[in-house]
């Protein structure tokens, strides 16, 4: 996702901490207590411009949506979606995904959602892919056992390298969809990647998987 | 598959046992012994005209592969090719895969493909599906430890299906291809429906798995 330099996220970001938490570490173990309301936590990783968490904070509004975003200059246009809808139900923060474990505690978390995830395609990256085996083992420590990760991508690739990373890991896979697009599905919520490749004709793939235990 | 009746089926299939042998059950724990010389044992489940068998056999001459076919006047046609081809390496066997377990003894088989099974894509017919639990049972029985599973389909339905049926049966997807065709894979062995689903530009989805211990 590509998004131009922008000098004032900083400021921007700070002066929105009623939607955006800079120190997001301060709430580990505490989320339920001060941020979700006792609500059930589901996490997003990589919300770029947040049409997704947008969606579905007003779709679901007994459930407090966490989204991750990395990039500065991207995020900011996540918390001007959020702030529009005025979401109650959505806290975004500034965070690379490697640090899940200092963010949430052990348990913490109802679900997690990656969604059209950076494909890495080639093989010396495959580490930094968000479905590696080391970022398993982050997200089935976060979640509760019977938490559940559900993945949509465009990327074959990715896709196919995700499912089988699962079921290694000892994931069960509890659904698969090769084609999302096939039926229409009124509860599905688009992300921006989504519209854009759907609208191209691309297949869009999704599974969702719990974890061993 | 359909094909027309042949009243002589049965009388062809007798008169070419060297190709098909119609007491399958005789073999049971002396597969090795008596049929494949000791090669690995490769086992094609719903072998249809035999196109597959066909071509693996030539393409893997180090391996013993069995079809089962449980239509005769299908199966007339699986050794009609094996027969043109003069394939050394290959046995078809008139039966139904409900009686795996009256054919091959435990930890007899190496490998098994399942190509383009029927999909009965109705809930109340989940039963006969070639991925059902009952028949996973049945395959994990006559594997080795080691053994493997290939599925091929053009049906999304089956494929997701079988995904999930897989992985809650506790098999891991060792390897998952959502578009078969996309790449030139020239060790791809096509079967009849492969060839006509394919050239319609429909994906072909592929997958692998092994069983639990
Ligand atoms: C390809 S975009 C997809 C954006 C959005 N989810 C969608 O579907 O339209 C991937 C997003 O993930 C973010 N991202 C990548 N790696 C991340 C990480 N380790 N932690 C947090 N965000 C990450 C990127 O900055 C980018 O905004
Ligand atoms: C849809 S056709 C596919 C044929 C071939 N494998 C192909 O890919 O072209 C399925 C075949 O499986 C056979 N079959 C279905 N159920 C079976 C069973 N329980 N045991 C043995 N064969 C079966 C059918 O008779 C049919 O020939």
């Amino acid at each position: 996702m590509r998004a131009r330099h922008k000098p004032w996220a900083e400021d921007y970001l700070k002066e929105n901490d009623d939607v955006v938490k800079l120190g997001a570490a301060e709430y580990k173990g505490k989320w339920q207590e001060e941020i979700t309301d006792e609500k059930p936590l589901h996490v997003e990783i990589g919300t770029g411009k947040g049409q997704f968490i947008r969606g579905m904070a007003a779709q679901y509004p007994e459930v407090h949506f966490v989204g991750i975003e990395v990039v500065k200059s991207i995020i900011v246009s996540a918390v001007e979606k959020v702030k529009e809808a005025g979401s109650p139900n959505v806290t975004l923060i500034n965070e690379n995904a490697e640090d899940l474990l200092d963010i949430f505690e052990e348990n913490e978390v109802d679900q997690i959602y990656l969604n059209f995830s950076d494909p890495w395609p080639k093989n010396r990256h495959e580490k930094r892919r968000l479905t590696y085996e080391a970022f398993l083992a982050r997200y089935k420590h976060i979640l509760k056992p019977d938490g559940e990760l559900v993945l949509k991508t465009d990327n074959r690739g990715l896709f196919e390298y995700s499912v089988v990373s699962f079921s290694q890991f000892g994931c069960t896979v509890e659904e698969i969809n090769v084609d999302l697009h096939a039926a229409e599905d009124p509860t599905n919520v688009m992300t921006e990647y989504e519209e854009k490749f759907s609208a191209k004709g691309q297949p869009i793939y999704r599974c969702r998987v719990t974890f061993p235990q």
